[in-house]
């Protein structure tokens, strides 16, 4: 569209992916005017990056000696979700780093092909304590070496 | 720094912004690091941009015959936030076209001279019944232009 | 315990209930203490009270000549739910009126016996524009009435 | 009124309260029926309190030995807020027990004499790490005790 002000790029399909998670909208996710509020998108994806990596065992959140902190994070909208339908949060490690890894996050309204929208989103792994940059554990790199 | 897989922009002064708003957070914006959620500076962004054009008297968010949607948002995230501090946020139009406005919104804590996160949003103005892209009514790209 | 200003209700069963929706836990619902913030607790009741309504066809929230306002809430906490763990939210409806209805709803953990918390919600039914309250349409007092 | 299931109190003058926090509405505070959803309520009850505490000097959410946890919340809903007003969070402690302390908040429109919604918050008083009720500590009982 020539009044766009940046090049889009363009909804991507579930075969990019390499890890999904089914999340029920909210209520309070639908702003005023109907459909989920651009923020909720974000909620999401840390939801299904976080989520992941505890279920495979390599992020502990409350105990942990290293934590992921968010350095950059970006979302193209393409088509609208709306509350009460369900979503699928989709992830894939598009860069994997000594100390940090870039996800790919894909959102499909639940049976759709194609991404309602997507993202990438950064994590630095750092030190609990001293919030500086440490290498990502073995067992961290691994789990997210198998969604490259 | 060579772990990171993007090019990172530095932090913003305030000059580099035109408008203000104060904002508390809340109890609800930590998460379990003791920071503000990256999410929530998402919230932040839609805040400002909202209310600097509902005061400026070009956008009425209940019956107005034209909307802005989301398109595109990112930040990058530079120092941390936190419950109970005030933080301010600013904007400043980016770029101006017929349809569509980006925006670059910084966020600091009160009082603090550089950007704890900046980030750019954009909106494309559609007409509210058939959501197809409309040119920007005249009062609000009056308003847009003060801020660029 | 003589400390506490108020009689507590004890947790409730899951056949107490008589509809149950299954609800993901997102990162952000955990507050700096690691467990589910007592706010989104309130999110889950708004989720469960109006996606069931819609499924059941008995309320249009975008179009509906009718609107259910919420004049009252309220929730005790038994026990802590955390991200990730899924939850369910289930309702049953107390009392049936002219035009509102109070819910009873209770919170679980994915597959636990008792309500980590339950409470109430109470609608009052009223006409989208003028906000006065209306008798509650057929449909919806049947679909309600269903509940009890 | 006939049809409500529950008796319901009056909105609260300014002079019922203590103290007085003042907050910006958010852009997704809004539902989509056009007015601050119910459940943002409750985060502003927690936002009062906390920062009450934490400004008062007598509660430190990240290294203290004990915290509040939440049993039990309630909001009756007198009149709608609606971004992009600003409201005052007020506070008053109802009743101070051993370990547990019950207040009472009240939300205004900024500007207006009488609650628009009011509610109760009872945090019990825990150690961080054995979750059991301990005695309210000295300084904390004092801050209180001047908010009754």
């Amino acid at each position: 569209m020539s009044t766009s002000p940046v090049a889009r790029p363009a909804p991507l399909a579930r075969d990019h992916f390499r890890h999904t998670l089914r999340i029920a909208t909210r209520w309070s996710d639908n702003d005023v005017y109907g459909h989920v509020n651009n923020v909720v998108y974000y909620a999401w994806f840390d939801t299904v990056v976080n989520r992941s990596l505890i279920e495979a065992g390599v992020l502990d959140i409350h105990g942990g000696d290293v934590i992921g902190l968010v350095v950059e994070t970006q979302c193209h909208y393409f088509a609208p979700l709306a509350f009460p339908q369900e979503i699928d949060a989709a992830l894939r490690v598009e860069h994997l780093g000594r100390s940090s890894v870039r996800y790919r996050v894909g959102l499909f309204g639940a049976g759709e092909p194609l991404t309602a929208a997507h993202g990438h989103f950064v994590h630095v792994y750092v030190d609990r304590t001293t919030r500086r940059p440490v290498h990502l554990p073995e067992p961290l790199a691994a789990a997210l070496h198998r969604w490259t």
